[in-house]
């Protein structure tokens, strides 16, 4: 972390030791629960999907907390100018970073400078692909900041000067990183002790063996014409468990040659 | 796509025209916009993030429309059941093959049958992985049906009956398939013509190279200390384009030697 400029902000009135904005502030904060900070020009699509369900329900509980930092405030001038065109020429605006340094000095308030205890992210399709491991790493910090980005993308200083830790989530383009947040949010929140119940641990040890899930099947045992495996009905927990076995080897050669290949390398054939 | 089910619906009472609940009657349709049924025990969600923005605008304007469906009204019981516990145990809950189908069987009224004209599609940990390559087939279809799963995931018979396709956003477990919804969403919305101005053709352009696009940089020209490097300022259009190149290449390398080793590939060298 570079240290955040000490001149005056200019037009801005932020004081030096700032707090974000509590948009959340209806819900308790538990001292020291996780926490996400993201810098926006949408604050108001936060919580979204991670305000319904589980996520919901323990952010409500103070089990994590999370504060929108709304981009646009740090803009320039009377319009609070967020972007301009790509120096060198090119299509399209990139945010200007003297308003992203702004936004996210105030974003690193009283946040640890260790980025193992406080990721800093910028969404982004220029980044490393988000896995598992990244959402365990995230839930083991005290909290992280997610850089939405918009339009071309930011200005690259910013990204060296914050040393920010560029992530992807996949190969596809999104109008903004606020999807994208959202989902690194999601997948780490429910690791946090407390958010989910007992059930998710078993989902979690079942994704990182590295092999896609079996097919599931429930009540009732038969739904137009279609019928569960009988081996699944047998009680051989032996059986069962070899018959899922090989239906998570099948789907995953099928499907995910990349992950297939690994198994394999790693059990040594 | 199987027969939808002629027998009652039981104790609900849905007429076999009916047509999907539209929330967001309050914007106009344009006739054959493109369309997304959604199919979520969290309704309330939609559309989120996809309400901000350019694809909140383009939703406003009609230029496509978004149908969520609450599955929990096809629920069963007076508590309107949807999940189960898997046949041949484990941890978690399933979501029923009855239930799934009542809904999905209604997400297809009116909609065609062919899969390249309305795709069906299941948001899962098990898919195939999102790609740019899919939004351009979503785009190019009248709609699509998307089901977000929640708990341990669906029942495999209605994945078999329905012929639904399964997509990942990526190696990483979310807590249900809404987030994932609203990222396919977005990226195959942005690519409607209309919904974006022209700046994103490039920025498409630019992804479906096969390399990580270059760094940008915008005014100021110096920011606490960093410079815009000398060659985007330079106005010599080739030696910039050369420097991009250069920069997209150095990037992939280091980030993703899974997409550099297809560039090569595909050079012949």
């Amino acid at each position: 972390m570079p240290t955040p400029p000490t001149r005056s902000h200019g037009r801005l009135a932020i004081s030096a030791n700032a707090q974000p904005r509590e948009l959340m502030s209806d819900t308790p904060r538990l001292k020291g629960a996780w926490c996400a900070r993201v810098v926006t020009l949408f604050p108001e699509v936060f919580p979204g999907v991670l305000g319904a369900s589980l996520t919901g329900k323990a952010l409500q509980q103070g089990l994590w907390a999370l504060d929108p930092i709304d981009l646009r405030v740090f803009g320039t001038g009377k319009h609070r100018q967020v972007d301009d065109t790509p120096a060198g020429g090119g299509a399209g605006l990139v945010m200007k970073p003297d308003v992203l340094g702004r936004a996210l000095s105030m974003a690193a308030n009283g946040t640890p400078d260790d980025p193992a205890r406080w990721p800093r992210v910028y969404l982004s399709p220029r980044g490393k692909p988000f896995t598992q491991a990244d959402a365990r790493r995230f839930a083991a910090a005290d909290g992280m900041t997610l850089l939405c980005g918009r339009f071309e993308g930011v200005d690259q200083r910013v990204i060296d000067a914050f040393a920010l830790e560029e992530i992807s989530l996949g190969d596809f383009v999104l109008t903004g990183g606020e999807i994208a947040a959202q989902a690194v949010i999601d997948a780490t929140v429910r690791l946090i002790p407390g958010v989910l119940g007992n059930a998710a641990s078993t989902e979690e040890e079942s994704f990182s063996d590295g092999l896609l899930e079996h097919p599931q099947y429930t009540q009732p045992r038969s739904w137009q014409g279609r019928d569960i495996p009988d081996v699944l009905l047998s009680g051989n927990h032996g059986e069962i468990a070899k018959w899922r076995r090989a239906q998570s080897e099948r789907l995953t050669e099928e499907r995910r040659p990349d992950l297939w290949a690994a198994h394999l390398a790693a059990k040594g054939d």
